[in-house]
């Protein structure tokens, strides 16, 4: 009776460190990317997920036009707020919605309209992906339109990605500026 | 043996009528409003709740500059996502910031900056304070300024804060529309 104990307990241990180990490895570090560095977008991260914040590009004109909301995880936001940097498999997405805007009685106002795209980034500190064209400069790159397709459309994340977020490279490619729950 | 059995279970039973019965009175409906109506601002409800979406008054000259980012609990969202309606208890809070506007590598883009003020909704299905001038229309109503006073600056409802509310009366006084997280 004592040895079968002992030897659950054993198994139990062995199953604990082999989970730690893989872990660490390129296969299961995030819910959101699979072992050949596909990355999948997160579902209801508007309720499950904290905002960083807003901002908005108002001209249709302008690359970046329409009314960004900003979210990531809350032990994302905690990792962050304790050591001021994205722990690695940390996941920041981007929803960019279309610009309503008309004069309420508090003044001319815009808001979020209907979805257009989503950016999404996940934290890779230990280069995982070394040749894979939507991974570089410590992060995963994706985008997706709502058309259901789930594929990420970033073919090259230094054309597609870097040009908007290079100006932000002190910042870890992120404009923490834009984020009160940052800062 | 038994018969302690069934007085635990019975004084289980007690208990839980009890604290269902207290949580509809007037005294603790809310986490945020004393027995006599008074309301307190939440605090973390950046990292705590749920985003429900942003909107902008970019003008200083209007009435409601700002960029406004708004949350509420995620068990008032799970309500209202299933009945259409704010459940009693619910606290709807708005933070307002200023401006900051920029143009960056995506365009001319404006942000949420500095703290200026924040706007508190509670909702009250049971018009529990109806001599209160921060009460009445079914919500009790609080604005706070960040000088840790931590005072309802709200003295009579009506005028301070139905002026921009009424045109949203047919959505229970929230203008919905600007809320991504409700639609």
């Amino acid at each position: 009776m004592r040895g079968k104990k002992i030897t659950v307990i054993g198994c139990g241990l062995l199953l604990m460190v082999v989970m730690t180990l893989s872990g660490a490895g390129a296969e299961n570090f995030s819910s959101y990317v699979d072992e050949d560095g596909s990355i999948s977008k997160p579902l209801d991260f508007r309720t499950d997920w904290v905002h960083l914040g807003s901002w908005i590009v108002p001209s249709e004109n302008d690359k970046q036009y329409g009314f960004h909301d900003v979210y990531a995880s809350q032990a994302t936001i905690e990792a962050y707020q304790r050591t001021g940097q994205f722990p690695d498999g940390a996941a920041v997405i981007r929803e960019i919605r279309s610009v309503e805007t008309s004069t309420l009685s508090g003044g001319q106002t815009s808001w979020a309209g209907d979805v257009e795209s989503w950016y999404l980034m996940i934290k890779d500190r230990e280069e995982r992906f070394e040749d894979h064209p939507s991974w570089g400069q410590g992060w995963g790159w994706a985008r997706f339109m709502p058309d259901d397709s789930g594929q990420n459309l970033v073919e090259d994340y230094r054309q597609d990605c870097l040009g908007c977020h290079v100006p932000a490279r002190k910042t870890d490619f992120v404009n923490i500026q834009g984020y009160p729950t940052l800062r």
